[in-house]
């Protein structure tokens, strides 16, 4: 199933989409619990409560998608430098504040955060703040969505807490994220993680080893596999939930393959104008035009 | 004013302080509406709406204090290595991943964050999470709560955009913290943000030169001045603000001075039946005791 959270003559709505891809199916939810997206709906699910009925089909060009979960229960979890070759590229670019001489690999997964206000739905512009940061990056991302919540989760079982899977665009000020040491400013600017554009469930797509691609103007800059992953989805799962709860809608990106901007010599930022498409296989494409303010 | 939430007969209420000190007023709020403590009386307040009417007063032994944003809107703010002479016991501990030779002065301000659920009221205990990590240290804060949110503040109007001022104890996991590269998984485990007593608001409390001590067991660890901040209040809020849009009733903590449990040699890391116990000059008492799991 995708689950879609989409604006419809004027209303959000939460609904999935029909098998055969033409229509959304509408939710049967109350007026007022779509604002939050899915989260209320994953907060359902995840009690073990059945899927709302369906309402008539809309066909699914006549919506706007929006991010699946536009306003996120609390800041997003990031995962840092879990592909091999992007470590490298990274620790090489000059803005990598985390190594020190040969550790380009980390050790241990590397967690920051981005706030949920960041997050923007398909087609809405990354804004490149004027005056504040002209370095500005792609990520494309494999996202996890909670479903059971828990703490202490072992790698074994961490599968059963994830309810889908979806798409993030891992947005940074590079210049930020070098200069503040810690990454968390350089990567919550507003716009600066759009996401969907559906939360595909872990029921029927296996997060493991999907191909992961970005484009930025028709240039394919990214391209490769989640089972690449330095640290696997179940690993992370199991890292983070150790000391903290997790709860039914939080979500873990879980880190860039090699293609960013600074992997290039010299970067390529991005700039007015840009389109930057990413598809993941069997979750579908999150394309984001940029602008300048 | 000094703003509380508080549960009273097993309600959770928000309310002010009496200028006595005996008692406290519970706001005229709707049921359901004090479940998020303060939050949505910040949100009226930065509105321009008035103060809601006052109920009858209740002794303030008959109450039990919480944190007065028990679940903030998103992760705290945190500023890390905000005192000359915290940065430099921190960089001599060898906790510290983001010093590179002699940079343990920060150039701009070390910004990460704690997630919300890790709040946690005064008398509420600390817990070690056994097995998980032993290197639990202390961290007392001045924080400060914003009132009218907003974007691109600048250093001159940012005190307009200060509600308040409150209590974190930025409790962190000190192996966590190091190995992980990013704080913020050695930060938000479950109970390390205790936050209280009140906030106490900004037109009677300047929070520019407050006196910040910490015990520990009765042993005074730390006794510093909100006026030896590195990076200013004012300026923490420009720079946060720079491209991340503020909302009423996001917390900034903002750093914590020299005395730190790893400052000592051998480090003095919390354990159980410790109590930690922290004052600031116009706020209050904070008083939290430690146990293990």
């Amino acid at each position: 199933m995708k689950i879609v959270c989409f604006s419809y003559q004027g209303v959000r709505r939460v609904g999935r989409i029909s098998d055969d891809g033409s229509h959304v199916l509408p939710f049967d939810l109350a007026a007022g619990v779509s604002e939050r997206g899915a989260l209320p709906l994953l907060e359902r699910l995840a009690a073990g409560e059945p899927l709302p009925a369906g309402q008539a089909p809309v066909p699914l060009d006549q919506v706007t998608l929006e991010a699946p979960l536009p306003r996120p229960r609390r800041n997003i979890f990031c995962v840092g430098k879990n592909y091999h070759e992007h470590a490298r590229e990274f620790a090489k670019s000059g803005f990598d504040n985390s190594v020190k001489g040969g550790d380009d690999i980390p050790e241990y997964p590397i967690i920051f955060s981005k706030v949920p206000e960041a997050v923007v739905g398909p087609g809405v512009a990354i804004r490149i703040p004027a005056g504040i940061s002209d370095s500005i990056d792609y990520e494309a991302e494999l996202a996890v969505v909670i479903g059971k919540g828990g703490r202490g989760i072992t790698a074994e079982k961490a599968l059963e807490h994830v309810l889908g899977y979806t798409i993030v665009n891992d947005v940074t000020a590079r210049d930020w994220q070098q200069r503040h040491k810690q990454w968390h400013l350089g990567k919550s600017f507003d716009t600066f993680c759009p996401m969907g554009p559906c939360i595909a469930t872990a029921d029927e797509l296996d997060g493991s080893d999907l191909r992961v691609r970005c484009w930025v103007n028709g240039e394919l800059r990214q391209d490769s596999r989640s089972s690449a992953l330095i640290f696997s989805i179940p690993t992370l799962i199991e890292t983070i939930s150790a000391g903290i709860t997790l709860y039914p809608g939080d979500i873990i990106a879980t880190g860039t393959p090699v293609g960013v901007g600074i992997g290039f010599q010299p970067p390529k930022f991005l700039k007015e104008g840009d389109r930057v498409r990413i598809e993941i296989e069997g979750i579908g494409v999150l394309e984001n035009p940029v602008v300048k303010e």
